[in-house]
Formats: structure tokens, sequence, C-alpha cells
């Protein structure tokens, strides 16, 4: 391979994965190294980079896809950072080598950045029958399927209105987000199509006790109250037993019941790569209990970020959540640890988060959120606090022409 | 009824369908009658009327649907005709009555406009796995099919090819205007859905031993190259003998081939409505060979206008085709005659169509045609003439708003 050529005298920095954590570390190691002080090679399935966080939009239909996908080359500094298009298939650390659809790589050091599957718990029938927000392939299928049911509806003889039955399975972060966008886009559908808006049902199901654990019950009222104004009916403390080619099925208080749904979206788990686990590294669901300068706990040469890594919250002893903001924060920690190992430093520094606040939309121009430890916002002002963080990653990662590009800009 | 009750004294007239012929009906029969003359009540199944030669458009996922329907309200006055939205189960001539699927009505004079059905001449399976483009729900239900196969393509682990392969079966005049479309609208969803252009495979299958057939060999010769060098494939002087959920099983020259294709579109046949002949009504193919003045030749009180006339060209001892021109013309004389009738007046005019020519898109700013008896079109000039004569049947239906709101404006 051509960069093994180049790069012979120098160390070799492989990047697994563009999500968040993989591409923000190629992007600071541009900044963070010297010329000639290290060949970084960063590998990704697609030649683009997608924003996850913004996936539920693509699904409903309420945001293109190609709005949330950005070419790896307006990233990168092809200079500086060389992309190779391919997936991988195995990392081998022992012999410090990657395996490639297509080819193999080898490596002094790696970041494995490979994101995130979905989680079903072995809920017998979800892998088969239901979707995920998973990526951009899926993301629009979704929202293909989505429209197909609407367009056959009066094309049958017999109209079915399972056709227009849309099932949730979560309503924590993504399950809340996602309904709210089709709760937005439902009417639109209905509109396309010429289907009466009552024959439409968004059920969105959840095992826990409540709406959004973890927010508070102010927040989470607010967004119910909401989304059920908007049609979107709540199945709280129920359990999907479940998933068929005709729908769900549920239990509460140990009642049965069978909701038939043409379309099953499951937003209720995810977990790290599978291709870690099958690499032989330690996980936990596919993550890396990764050590506090976020290398694995036994591979000096190997660096973890994103949602293929756990990091433990000391104050209530759990994990924190696998957010775009920490991979983000922790992709700055790797590309400085690198550039120090590259040089010879001991000293490694150690990957604190800085928990900016958490704001879920429920729809265009409506959001709720906590910033700043405790601050509450509703409505408008979290809607648009919620384009300010997003466009203040496209800041980092590509500065103002890409915000320009990318960014949510129709603040009001 | 309430229309019962107001129209006591005056004659009712009925009009069965808004398609072409119909609701020029409606909309000269307000000019012609004076105020109190008659009743005129006009029946239609959806609240709009279409444009049937733009569904290609719709089905391609060129031009939106709702560009190619015109809300009924826009086209007629409230004040002078009056609209029923239901659907016509049958008509009793014998007892002047129309059997509504919620209702009935009586009637002195009908018109029975209830356009075309698909025509699969006992082809196996054409019915169950072919699409066909009927209506605006059949036509944007094939756009959706397309889309959700596109979409689809990406997202199993072993791609199948036969999801991006297009049939359209036959190449006259809707098989070639549509095939024209969809080689417009594949390098859009191969760009939507990142797939190579060359995986998608657009066949046009005619038995007929040549496309387009009755047209003049130089335009035929034009049409198929430009098309061809879109990536049209053309299988001409071959029978689709079956059509299977898998695709479709041709012959040529004793030769038996499958073709596989998600998609199947069968655009090579047209018949009259199936209410007319089960209704009684002597037809050929669903269609009444009517007088000269536009009336059954066995009833006096009944019009038929569009797909279900049959009108025979004396020159060469054939039927006219079913064009949306000759339903226009048609719709004219019919209305000159009831205002006869209703008056008194026993000489009623005799239909002759007037044909201005015939043009053939090719997709967006292509186009092939004959105007003026034998002056011969290609290229822009035809496509340009395409949206003249469009854009002229809007004006005669709703004057230049019309023509404003739902006119092809962009002529070069």
């Amino acid at each position: 391979m051509k960069v093994d050529v180049i790069g012979l005298n120098k160390p070799k920095i492989v990047i697994l994965g563009a999500g968040y954590g993989g591409i923000m570390t190629a992007v600071r190691l541009e900044k963070e190294l010297k010329m000639d002080e290290a060949e970084v090679v960063l590998v990704n399935k697609h030649n683009y980079h997608y924003q996850s966080t913004w996936l539920h939009e693509n699904a409903a239909g309420t945001l293109h896809h190609d709005k949330t996908r950005i070419p790896i080359n307006d990233c990168i500094n092809k200079s500086k950072t060389k992309f190779v298009q391919d997936t991988v298939v195995e990392v081998k650390p022992d012999e410090k080598r990657v395996i490639l659809e297509n080819g193999e790589l080898s490596y002094d050091y790696l970041v494995v950045g490979l994101g995130f599957e979905s989680e079903t718990f072995g809920i017998k029938g979800l892998k088969e029958h239901a979707f995920s927000i998973s990526n951009i392939n899926t993301a629009r299928m979704i929202r293909e399927h989505i429209d197909y049911q609407f367009a056959t509806y009066n094309n049958e003889p017999e109209k079915k209105d399972e056709r227009l039955t849309l099932v949730v399975g979560g309503a924590g972060f993504t399950g809340i987000e996602f309904v709210g966008e089709l709760a937005n886009r439902v009417p639109q559908l209905c509109a396309e199509y010429d289907i009466p808006r009552e024959k439409v049902r968004i059920y969105c199901v959840e095992a826990a006790p409540t709406a959004l654990p973890g927010f508070d019950p102010e927040l989470v009222e607010y967004a119910m109250n909401l989304l059920e104004s908007k049609g979107v009916e709540f199945k709280i403390g129920t359990m999907i037993k479940e998933c068929t080619p005709e729908g769900i099925v549920v239990e509460k208080d140990e009642k049965v019941e069978e909701i038939k749904a043409a379309t099953v979206v499951w937003a209720a788990g995810v977990r790290g790569s599978g291709i870690v686990e099958e690499s032989g590294f330690e996980t936990m669901r596919g993550r890396v209990k990764v050590r506090k300068d976020m290398r694995d706990p036994n591979r000096d040469d190997v660096f973890i970020v994103g949602d293929c890594a756990l990091i433990i919250n000391e104050e209530i002893n759990r994990p924190y959540p696998p957010t775009a903001q920490i991979a983000i924060q922790q992709a700055q920690t790797v590309a400085r640890n690198l550039a120090s190992l590259i040089r010879g430093e001991e000293a490694l520094e150690t990957f604190t988060p800085d928990l900016k606040g958490t704001v879920a939309s429920l729809g265009e121009g409506e959001a709720i959120g906590v910033i700043m430890g405790d601050k509450k916002l509703f409505g408008k002002t979290a809607s648009m606090m919620k384009k300010v963080i997003d466009n203040r990653y496209l800041y980092l990662l590509g500065g103002v022409p890409m915000v320009l590009k990318k960014g949510k800009l129709k603040m009001f």
C-alpha cells in the first residue's frame, strides 16, 4: 500500500471510523502535530462523516440526509491526513495490524472510533422486524418505509389502518427526539397522500416508569404534554415482549396487548461496535473501559474514543452516557496524548468530561434541556440552544465555512 | 337529496366523471346555458380533476402530483354547477338513475365521462404484479415504489440488482413518455441513495415491430436514439408472456427470457371504464360507439365523452385514439347539444375531431411530434409545443389564472 512506502520512517497513526470521535481526532491531530512528525491515516466505510445526533430527523423525513453528512475531504487536510475508504473487518492488536475488506494496514498507534450498534436486549423479532436509527442508510430507509406505507394506503381495496400506525420503542433521548419529528412530519404525509390525520397513530413505548429517565420531572412533563398535544400516545412502564411482521406485543401489569403497526423503530438501546469485541478487546456491550488517558487497559498503543469507550462517572459510579459532546472532548485528549507519545513524552493527559448540558429537541422550534448544571430550558429557548450546540460542533470541525454550509441557521 | 328539491321544475343534467371530457362539459355548460335553464350536477370520486396526460411524470417522480391535479371547485362555478363527491357504482339508464356508493341521483340527461382503465389483454400475472399509470393514487404509488427499491438497495447485506431494474411494458405514447421521465429521474435517485448509475437498468418492452407505432419513422428513430443515449434498453418485437413477483418473462423469435425486476409498469393498453359495460351499454372494450352527435346509439338522453366514447375515423376506418385533445373537443359539442335538447331544438351538432397534432415528450426539454398534418418537430421545439398545448388546455379550463397556477411556464 502506497501509504506504507511514504511513511517508512515516521510513526504511523491509524484512526478507525470517522464519527464524532474519529474525525475530531484527525482534525485535532492536524493542529497538534508538526509537519512530518507522523503519518496519519483515517479509515471509514463511507466517504462522508455524519452527525448521528441528527439521524432521527432524516429518519422522520424532516431533514434531508445530505444536510447531516459531510464529505470527509471537506473536514480533513489531505496533505496531513490520508483517507482510506474501506470497511474494518478486524483489528489484530498483537500484530499491530487492521484487516480491511479490501486490504490491510499496519500501525504504530491506533485510535478505535467504530461507533455504535443497536442493542435489542434479546427481544424476540426486534432484529428482524424493527428498524433502528443507526446510520445514513437506515435513516433514509425508515423515511422511505414510512412514505411507502402512506402511499400504499389509498391504493388497496381494503384500507389497512396498521399502515398508518408508527411505533417507537423507547422514550429515552433518541426515542423522544424521533417522535417529536414524526409528530411534525405526519401532517405533511397526510397532505401528500390524502389521508385523514385521525387515521394515523404514533405510539411511544417505554419500559421504564417514566419517559426520559434521568431528566428533571418538570422537563419530562413539558415534553410529554407537548408531544401528546401533537397526537403522540405514550405507553410508559410497558415492555415490548416481541416484534412480529404485523407489529408488536407489549405487556403492562401482566396484561398483554398486540399493537398492529407497519412501522416499528427501535430507539431504546445502543452498544459499541461488534468489531471491537470480536477483535479480542475486553468490552462491556462492545465498550472498552478505558484508562484515564483514553487508552485500552491492556494496550499502550491503542486509544478508544466515542461510543466504543466506557468511562465511569465516579460521583455516581455509573458510566457517562455515550454522547457526541463527550466523544468530541475525548478526541481532543486523544490527539494531545498521541502527540506526546510520538515525542517520547511519558506523562499523558487525563480525560475529564466537561458536561455543558443536554438539550433534547421535540420537533422544529421545540425542545427541553438542562444547561450549566441545573438551569432548565423549555420551548423556543431550548430549541435555540440545541442549534447553538450543533453549530458549535461544526465550528470545531471545520470553522465558519462548515457552519455556513451545514449549520442550522434558522434560529427563531 | 337537496339538489332534487331545488331542481323540481328544471331539467337535470348529471355528468359522471371529472376527467377531461366531464369537467370540460361542465365548464362549457356554464357558458352555454342561461340562468335557471337547467340544473347541472357533476359527480366525481375525488374532489379534484387531474391531467391524466401528466401522470407519467408523477409516476416517475419528476413532477409532483399536486401540479397535476386541480380542485374541482377551482374549475366550476358553484352557483351554476353542483358538485357531488362520490363513486359511481352503476348507471340504470332505463330508470334514468345513477347509483352512487353513498346515494343515488336521477337525471333527465346524462353525460358519461368515466375515463379509462388499464387493459392487460389477459397476460398472466400482469394485473397482480405490474403497476399501471391510471390515476393520482397509482402514479404516486409507482414513484414511491421505485424510491423504496433504491432506498432498500444499500440496506441489504446481499445487494439485489433487480431492485434497480425497471421494466416498462409498451413503447407506445405513454410507455415512451414514461421511460423518458424515468431516464431523467434515475440519476437523481442514484445521487439520493448513493447508487452507481451503471447498476440501474431501464427496459422498454414492445410487442409491435416498432416503438411508437403509427409515428413517422424519422421521429421514432430520434426518440429511440435519444432515450438509448440516456440508458434506456429497448426490446422491440418482444412479447411479455407473464409477469411474476420477480419480474417478467418475455419471448422474441421463439426465444424465452426472464428479466428480474422489482418494478414493472404496464403502459401498453387502456380501455373504457368497466362501469359503462356493467351498466348494460353496448361497448367494445368499455367504449361506446357513439352517434355523430355524441349520444349513445340506443339512448337519446345519454351522451358519452372521452375515453368511454368510440369514434371511427372514416378515412382509415379505424377508431380515433382516445386522447385528451379529442375529449376536450367532444365536451364542447356535448355542451352545445345539451343546450339544444333543453331548448327543444331538434337538430344536434355533429362532432368532428380537429386534430391539431401530437407531441410526445421524452423527458424535460425533449420531445417529438407532428403538427399541422405533416410538420415534424424535434427536441426543444417539440418540447415547447407540448407545453403550449398543455397550457392551452388550462386556459380553456380556467382562463389565465389557471395557466398561471398549474401551467408549465418554464418554456426554454
